[in-house]
């Protein structure tokens, strides 16, 4: 029949608890016909690229109380993507268009746009922008970064703002539209490498390898010793846990992620909470899908800024499905540069 | 030497770590002269009550980064109190007038007035509205309550209103507040007795004793089957960590106490705060000292519910300044039963 083309999928095996493995996930393969179904109101798009993001991890759960149900074992994961559609049935996505939003982790995906969550938007091919960017600085990382610099926190000029897994997806736009803000922004990472582009690319104002602090709250001490007005947290754990102790009164701490966490059944405890009274601590806990109404603003803000050469962006691209599982995994262990990516197909 | 007396005093001894003891505390006596010093812009009370509150412990400790400083060891303690203006340097307070605010655990204070910390107001004696009160319902814990549960949360009608250590002296308020702003709400405490008084006296709708709750995510899931919009947390540790676990989406934390805490330097690990991100919770520390531009609004809402009858209080009085560490001492194991205040004399 004609196309009908193999399918290549990534899945995950079975629910999971601790830190994800390659092994928790398989790839497997079907036959997929290139059309969407006539009255299903769907559209079949080739995926382009596919991101890698830490908050799936809970999806790997086995917990249905969350604002996203968990994956389906067996099933190709979900995530944020790139493609092209192929053939529709829905009269707002047309064969040729360029989407970004929840997509499956495979060649190609029947996407039924009928859920807020999967933020589906049509993307507007820009020579100046790599189609990319749509999962990373212009898309959820990005627009996560906004919301909780901006609306979760509301940093002053000149304000001290620390920011961990700085060079990560995230990270890496917080820091830099911090700066853009006039505040004095310190980033901390995983390896020299990254402290170095930290200070050297994203010009961050200082940068340090949490891996090599036996004591992460004299660190903390030695680059705020005015302390932190804003810590953007993407990890959790000892880091929260220090930062709680060098916040400055009225701080704010945007809890964005806890890619420390080991274990959702067993986590390790955060002992500093004490802080939070004399020192009249905020720390919120946000989704960046809360904000979509802010979602054109983020877009043209931080496009505008691209063009003009005040914001960088670092992408760390794979190449291929197959290696799907062990970026993602790397995530982990911070073996990724930037903004983790695969890349299915070119177009 | 006419106008000379005898003043006792309980000084701290020595800084502390871990939960008070008596023993933490001694009685001392020396004369002091009934007279405020020309020139000094002081006066001199005669104490009538003192206030027994649980923050006072931080600043038994050597810690001197905080909002306000520690004690000093070998002085009497500092903390709210109604007193009596004996004689008078400063303009503002004449002999005869009724004070609250900071004072000392002794007989006689020569009060300087010179920090906001102290906040020093005339008290207006009402027949409808016990003395000791202004240290309580209409003093720094009533204005918790207050500032707790309308500038840190904003609750609405209907929603579900969780208080720890729910018949103290800042969660009867909360409680009660609730109650009037149309929300559902439980208490915890830690006897039959407690509960007793929360149900059929402070008009909970519903409440429990913790010590008879071997699990207290349980214990929680049972009495808000629905989750818990706004916690007012008094008590910080596991009923902080259980809390996180039932909180809805969008959620509030007022974060007022942890007097569940034993011991600053190895505090107990808080786990669940992963729970903050997929329910978009705020936890938010406070002083209700940031707010005293709304003590008289306050102090009219509170009062006019007093004396309509729409609002009880619980006092726990012991009777002579010599019974104050032992029933300090008693806030941690909640012995007290309502708000702990020392009778040091009547008028």
């Amino acid at each position: 029949m004609a196309g009908v083309v193999e399918n290549r999928q990534v899945v995950l095996k079975e629910y999971i608890d601790g830190i994800p493995k390659e092994s928790d996930m398989e790839m497997k393969s079907e036959k997929v016909a290139l059309k969407a179904p006539k009255g299903s109101g769907a559209f079949l798009v080739k995926n382009l690229y596919l991101s890698c993001d830490p908050y799936m991890r809970g999806r790997m759960r086995n917990f249905h109380a969350s604002y996203i149900p968990p994956f389906v074992p067996g099933q190709p994961i979900e995530g944020f993507g790139v493609a092209k559609v192929v053939d529709s049935d829905n009269p707002d996505f047309k064969p040729g268009d360029y989407i970004s939003g929840l997509t499956g982790w495979e060649d190609y995906t029947l996407i039924y746009n009928n859920t807020s969550l999967s933020q589906l938007r049509k993307i507007q091919p820009d020579d100046c922008i790599p189609l990319s960017y749509h999962v990373g600085l212009l898309g959820m990382p990005g627009f996560t970064a906004y919301v909780g610099l901006y609306e979760i926190c509301s940093p002053k000029k000149g304000e001290y703002v620390f920011v961990s897994a700085a060079s990560g997806a995230v990270g890496q736009l917080v820091g830099q539209l911090a700066k853009l803000h006039g505040c004095y922004v310190v980033g901390s990472s995983g390896s020299s490498q990254k402290v170095d582009l930290l200070k050297n690319h994203f010009g961050f104002d200082d940068a340090f390898n949490y891996k090599e602090e036996a004591d992460l709250d004299a660190a903390l001490k030695r680059y705020f010793p005015q302390g932190i007005d804003v810590y953007f947290d993407n990890v959790g754990g000892d880091m929260l846990d220090a930062a709680l102790l060098n916040m400055r009164v009225h701080g704010q701490i945007a809890v964005c992620g806890m890619v420390s966490l080991h274990s959702f059944s067993d986590p390790k405890g955060i002992h500093n909470l004490h802080s939070l009274i004399p020192k009249r601590i905020k720390m919120q806990g946000f989704l960046q899908s809360d904000y979509l109404n802010k979602f054109p603003e983020f877009l043209e803000h931080v496009s505008e800024r691209y063009k003009q050469q005040n914001i960088v962006y670092i992408e760390d691209m794979n190449e291929g499905l197959e290696t799907a599982p062990a970026a993602f995994v790397g995530l982990f262990s911070g073996r990724n540069i930037g903004k983790q990516v695969i890349c299915v197909a070119r177009d």
